[in-house]
């Protein structure tokens, strides 16, 4: 601690020190809880007699600002809210209060540097983002008596939490000393292997070499985008899509092309028609448990996008989520199995299938772009926590996540089929949705006229809440539209929420027009 | 697992399975040691009979590319290079060989994607950079025989592994299901906070907010480069310098003008010469702890150093290393410490005190800038493993970082203590070298005429390694300069490297030239 003590000033040199601690404590600059230097030490470090620090210190205790554990040492007293901590009184002692001259904080100079001046092209959109975002109501309410649908991240509740923790506690046994050091980017080699093996299920053949662990899918999409796309660039994206994906193309100045989904897929024609017209550097699609809506393409579909693609040599950006999470008789086969061409680059993620948290992803790719995105990761943050890396390989090489998988899986599926079966119960006739066939969510459309953002308030307050549907799509479509994600939502109070829901929607129109056609659950594009 | 089979082939279906899964053993697509598929589950999902899977699975028991384990299921066998492994047949049984029918790897179609033209300015020059560096002899030897003083990193024989494990079990037991669900960007609160009152220790206040968790300084580097830098930019730089930052800052497209350091710190009067000329978007230095050399800059330049770049408007980024690990009487004091204005982004890191491999660093800076680099940072990855934060901050609270830190520090100060005595022992005359106040190196300098990198080969042929100094330089520069690492050698090899070190000098200038006067240890610039 570096504390600038003024010996030619009337003021001893322990009310110094004390009301300079004082000072950073009541700034929180030293944290509540926090152990304050051994005297021994501080007096070392400032050249004071011992003494003079433990007087400073018997002050901030006898202030309340600090408690004195013998044998253990003197402790920031816990924060004035907390229980049983009472406010420091703020003069003490028969010393002269000092607080004017020395606690008060130092003046903060005027900033010479105007930040938002200095801020690069990219740091601007972000800018921008964040600031169209804040205009949006959030839907994340941490009131528990609030039902809601809007957090498409999987049911902690059904985390293999011990179990995880048990294989960590044995890699770090067995490899700990190589796991904790700095390790090549690539990725630990048995996670890859196994990855090589594991993608075969789906019909995806990868050699570990044309595997790179990245930190969760959000990395995946930043590498590709930083290796590819240039400011000014177009990049062709199935609408609706992934708000962060959008994102990440914009903050690189990416200028997107929408390719619509319809029931069956991002529309080929448009797809083509697009590659005809704009040469975008990429397609970015969720073919499988996409989100928002839940929807697989077929494979015909997927068969003739593949071909476009290769026919107008643009590579294809797969977002594989999760392909094990799937209410169907088999699993979708992804895009990059039936890429003999090479012209698709597959992401895939643990976030969803185990923990959002360890920020654990992968992306195949042909090897000349792998080796370009390998680079630019290890100049992004030099390699994902090998520590992590071989904890997840040791979990699922004993087969606790094919356990985990099954498990998770079944009861995805049964919260899936409550909601589908609440909302053909509980919705008034004009509200149509997707029918998931994998992932967390689907996407239902209000009836014409009503806006999901601003029912958001109405249903908070009748106890549901949900996404709007505006940031899946660009352009300002999307606003008729609300994501329903079904993972983190209890079974047994889904029917609830639903319920909830649909008087939201009736009461926002109280006379209904005249009850339209039912439409195939599709997905509107405006 | 997606197989393709022809029921109209004379070729019997096991038989067809059987090649398929051959030669994706043979590919190494089912990795050695893998289990295949439950037969109950591969039947059902190719729609055949589970004994037509069982023969297939038979066949490749018989004829060595599996092994069969009652009561466990069929395992791919270990590589024919793996010990007690023997090379599997290639046929077996009566059937006939149809290795050239089914099994020979499906030729690849032509690539119709050119990935080098597709990629990015940014990938482009990573690629270019990448294409250097190979040119480069790799010091990095595998070799026990070769002492190496090449790798800047920590020793792992050092590292807390146990009591690490034990402190990542706790906070897992504790609370486990929140850190391994997605979390905040700016990272695990309570040790934003530890931070900001360790950072006390070295002079530094800053606020958890003013705080940003990142993975590893790496990441750092690329979030304030991707926030500030825009292609055509100028950044100046010290020099040398890490060279993994110039390679950030050139990645986006940034022109490096070079700061020289002498003893004292980066030169002041280049520094505000280069601020008047080319009006730099940020100026890079690692003040304490410096990367190769080891000095820490002079209290007086860094006073000066902030008051130009105040003066200029320019941001100074600031790459703390660790300030524990210090060689004289306290640590240094950073220059955010002195910087009032917020004109300092300060970068730390756990990876030389701690762990690497955790990825665990932080990035402190004014408010209106961390805001926009958390902005970038969640854009990037989300966030940093909330579970790696909680363990570290568990970790740091238990006081056992500290205790830790003053263990390696001695340690370390001790292999530099033999390194410099050596040194002073065993170089010829010509050779000059830094002294290390803090960090990992130091930077020596050969004799007029001698490239360190020509140099290498010989040395390792001497059994010692190091980094030749050039990377560390732009423009060509310090081709006469090698970085020796003492942080990873053991003590007891220290000297015997150094005399190694020293006879491959002499030996590569058989009839030295008259001894010129030993110059004060500054860095050459050229």
């Amino acid at each position: 601690m570096n504390i600038a003590l003024d010996r030619d000033k009337p003021i001893p040199l322990a009310r110094q020190i004390q009301a300079h601690l004082e000072r950073l404590i009541r700034e929180r600059l030293l944290a509540p809880g926090m152990k304050l230097p051994a005297t021994r030490e501080l007096a070392h470090s400032l050249g004071v007699n011992r003494g003079t620090v433990a007087e400073a210190y018997e002050e901030l205790v006898a202030a309340g600002w600090a408690r004195a554990h013998v044998g253990q040492g003197t402790f920031v007293t816990e924060s004035p809210g907390a229980p049983g901590a009472s406010e420091p009184r703020r003069t003490s002692g028969g010393l002269p209060s000092v607080d004017g001259d020395l606690a008060a904080p130092a003046p903060l100079a005027p900033a010479p540097l105007d930040w938002p001046a200095l801020l690069s092209r990219s740091a601007q959109i972000i800018a921008a983002e964040d600031e169209r975002a804040r205009t949006l109501v959030s839907a994340a309410t941490s009131n528990p008596a609030v039902i809601s649908f809007a957090g498409g991240m999987p049911d902690s509740g059904l985390f293999p939490t011990d179990a995880f923790r048990r294989v960590l506690n044995q890699v770090i046994r067995d490899e700990g000393a190589s796991l904790l050091q700095y390790y090549p980017a690539g990725g630990y080699p048995p996670l890859r292997r196994y990855l090589s093996t594991y993608l075969l299920r789906f019909g995806l053949e990868a050699r570990p070499e044309e595997i790179l662990i990245v930190n969760g899918s959000q990395q995946g999409f930043d590498l590709i985008a930083r290796t590819l796309i240039d400011q000014g660039d177009t990049v062709a994206i199935e609408q609706p899509t992934y708000p962060r994906a959008l994102q990440v193309f914009r903050s690189f100045g990416a200028q997107l092309a929408p390719v619509p989904w319809d029931a069956v897929g991002p529309r080929v024609e448009v797809f083509e028609r697009l590659l005809e017209r704009h040469a975008p550097k990429l397609f970015y699609c969720q073919p499988s448990a996409h989100n928002p809506t839940g929807l697989t393409l077929l494979p015909e579909t997927g068969r003739r996008l593949l071909e476009v693609a290769v026919r107008h040599h643009v590579p294809i950006v797969e977002d594989g989520f999760d392909g094990s999470l799937y209410y169907g008789a088999r699993p979708a086969v992804p895009l990059k199995a039936a890429d003999v061409h090479g012209v698709v680059i597959y992401i895939g993620t643990f976030s969803k299938i185990l923990f959002p948290g360890l920020r654990l992803g992968w992306v195949v790719g042909a090897p000349p772009i792998l080796e370009r995105l390998q680079a630019a990761k290890q100049l992004a943050d030099l390699h994902t926590s090998a520590l992590i890396q071989a904890a997840v390989h040791r979990f699922c090489e004993r087969r606790l996540l094919d356990r985990h998988a099954a498990r998770v899986a079944r009861e995805y599926a049964r919260r899936r089929a409550l909601l589908l079966t609440a909302l053909k119960r509980r919705m008034p006739a004009e509200v149509t949705w997707t029918e998931p066939q994998g992932g967390f969510s689907l996407l239902l459309t209000l009836p014409p006229g009503l806006d999901a953002t601003e029912l958001l308030p109405a249903a908070i307050e009748r106890g549901v809440a949900f996404t709007p549907g505006a940031p899946f799509f660009m352009d300002g479509a999307g606003a008729g539209t609300l994501r329903l994600s079904f993972s983190s939502v209890a079974a047994g109070r889904i029917d609830e929420g639903v319920r909830r829901l649909g008087e939201t929607i009736k009461a926002a129109r109280p006379r209904p027009r005249g009850r339209g056609r039912l439409e195939p659950a599709t997905v509107p594009v405006v």
